[in-house]
């Protein structure tokens, strides 16, 4: 190896980066810090002088026990027992765009089931030609899609209405996942049981439901059920895990995570919604002056710097600075995302990873350099439609704060000058 | 419910299906094949009456136990101890694109190294302004990237030169994986260490070097280095695993695995290649002549038909069938895939799940009907060069026998009128 390595001083290397920052398409650069004498040049070093682990030690490979820290988790006194609650995809730790199965957040109503695809079974039945059973393998057997589709809870942010409660992006917003799901086109079973006998498909509806002891019974319009929703089987290519529905949940892009029913039993074409528990008491947003809107399926633009954040600090000091994290939107792709140091008097516009996708998150970086001073970070998301993320005051100012679901607000966190990040709100 | 549900006989279905193809748009029908009174129908799932299981029982999310048998693979026989050794992707139980790191293949040459994040170094000298050591945390501080990218090992499909050995797409084909890698660009990094000390760098290469105890060492083109190769630290969002190089590795995109250095611990401009093990004695593809060829590094155009095959038979009987696999090219995107169900006789156009992108898989489809006779199934990819994927005799025409490496030739399944397939070759 060279001898002839140096350790470059920290204030040297963001000078030059300040300097070629001026030049067009010039990179935030970073600092070389290895302190004192490198193992690298000076030494061989421990891991090359003996043979590692054998291939296949587990049948599933899993995270480094270093990483043990990035799981989903819990918040303990969010509900009474963890049958019917809710667990958090750990996003202030990933990066990229997809949510491995193993960290996705869960949401349970009567806990996780656990059903043997030769027990499954799909049936369709209300105004259709012909009623109609599926077993798994069935459903195997008709022309299948691959998409990658965020779910995003109802309730993911809820508890930040009514002020700045809970300290990460992992708490106040880890209740979404992105996944490529592979299954058949719910518009295909329907044509396959006929929809000749539902007449004038304006005004019909799906009711959909769960083999789980709440059934979860959702009522999706017609239109929407001959669009883009999913009878899926596969999510990041294997098996949905239990947790998720296995063997068949339904993916209804860009609505809220409630309607994409798990371990999917029953569609039943109807001639008017259902109005059941989960679309009337729950999942409806009760207003300032005490009325409730519901059919509130689209979940809207939305965005949250997940790095820095509360749960993963700045811990180099001042200099290049990569900020991050993650946009969506319920009604089409992510245009743009600004991202703000000073609780929303000045943006900049981030960079996205690769073009927006319909329904899929979008994933943000501003390459920027830190002044070592606090800073009020928050994202701005706009979609394809025009619309703009607000404000939190924006959003109250429309629906009280009374709400649990559907708060797409803009995120602040303060960053200290330590480097340490808080949860807060900007008036 | 319903009680006006009945079962479909197969036939009627696949006669509706079979007039229903004629007309433009047609989707292949499947039959309901639900056996007497159906749970569904006249009873309560047991699944309904009792709560499931509570969140977040385990760290990590694994797949249910009725998946255990979707796992990586060894083939006993392959190499002398585990050490040195290969494990394969089940591809045959694989749908859509992405492969979940739990189940990605391995190959180590000296076993799997465990390192933490904070005694990660990563040193780029040789010709360079300023040789320079960056801890993993200076990494994080530039412009990152995602991409999806597919890994191949050079010696994927390698022990069928010689004949139809191995009785599975996991075991012939099953040394790939596709994952969304985040890193930094290896050309940001070079930039930052300065390239005026190479001068042209038309005739340059880098030399990169993993921390285990085999280092890997493998050239690359100056031209290759400063295109698209990526310096990454995470797959499918989350740290890589131990096992796919924890906590850096570099993605080749395009280029044989071997290229990919896992705990990536050195980059050093030069100006030759190394010519070291990996790419001479190894990495080669010996002809017929008993002369090698070297600096092989894309990976040609390539496809498996992953079901119907050995670990995935047909167990529905003819009517309505989907026949699907995986595509790829190290060159650019994949355009199209052909299927043969007659040993390369007549083929047919398959459907893309997605338009191909650069250096990553592509799924594809072929919603059929099955006469329930024998079938010789074989795909074909086509990329966007225009290169055609070739059969096992045109290869070995070119190549001779002898080769290990690089064998992308068309895969033949002997698919059964039981259903069984086998790994068979066609004259």
């Amino acid at each position: 190896m060279s001898d002839s390595s140096k350790s470059k001083s920290p204030s040297r290397r963001q000078f030059l980066s300040g300097a070629a920052a001026a030049g067009a398409g010039a990179v935030a650069a970073t600092a070389a810090r290895a302190a004192g004498p490198d193992p690298l040049i000076t030494e061989v070093q421990a891991w090359a002088t003996a043979t590692g682990d054998g291939v296949d030690a587990t049948p599933y490979g899993l995270p480094i026990r270093f990483e043990t820290d990035v799981r989903r988790r819990n918040v303990e006194w969010l509900t009474a027992d963890t049958i019917s609650s809710i667990n958090f995809t750990p996003i202030h730790a990933l990066d990229g765009t997809i949510t491995p199965q193993g960290c996705a957040f869960e949401r349970h109503h009567s806990g996780a089931i656990e059903m043997r695809k030769q027990d499954y079974r799909l049936m369709i039945n209300g105004l259709v030609d012909t009623p109609l059973v599926f077993t798994y393998e069935d459903l195997e057997r008709f022309p299948r899609e691959n998409h990658v589709y965020f779910c995003e809870c109802a309730a993911n942010t809820g508890m930040e209405w009514a002020g700045a409660q809970l300290n990460g992006a992992q708490f106040t917003h880890g209740m979404i996942h992105n996944m490529e799901y592979s299954g058949v086109s719910l518009r295909t079973l329907l044509q396959e049981a006929g929809l000749g006998a539902a007449g004038d498909l304006k005004d019909k509806w799906v009711y959909v439901e769960g083999a789980d002891a709440s059934s979860n019974g959702r009522s999706i319009p017609m239109e929407k059920a001959l669009d883009d929703v999913l009878v899926a089987f596969k999510a990041n290519g294997e098996a949905l895990r239990k947790e998720h529905g296995y063997p068949v949940r339904l993916c209804v892009p860009g609505w809220e995570g409630n309607m994409w029913v798990k371990w999917l039993r029953r569609i039943e074409v109807v001639d008017q919604p259902v109005q059941s528990r989960e679309e009337t008491s729950k999942y409806t947003d009760t207003l300032a002056d005490g009325t409730s809107r519901k059919w509130t399926w689209a979940m809207d633009a939305k965005s949250v710097v997940t790095s820095p954040s509360p749960q993963s600090p700045i811990k180099h000091g001042k200099g290049p600075l990569v900020i991050t994290g993650l946009a969506w939107s319920g009604r089409g792709a992510i245009k743009r995302v600004d991202v703000s140091k000073d609780g929303g008097k000045t943006w900049e516009t981030a960079r996205l990873g690769a073009p927006g996708a319909k329904m899929a998150l979008s994933r943000f970086y501003l390459d920027t350099e830190w002044d070592g001073e606090e800073m009020l970070l928050q994202s701005r998301a706009m979609d394809e439609t025009g619309y703009v993320q607000p404000t939190k005051t924006e959003l109250r100012d429309v629906r009280g704060e009374n709400s649990i679901y559907h708060n797409n607000c803009i995120q602040t966190w303060w960053v200290k000058p330590n480097g340490e990040a808080e949860n807060v709100e900007v008036s």
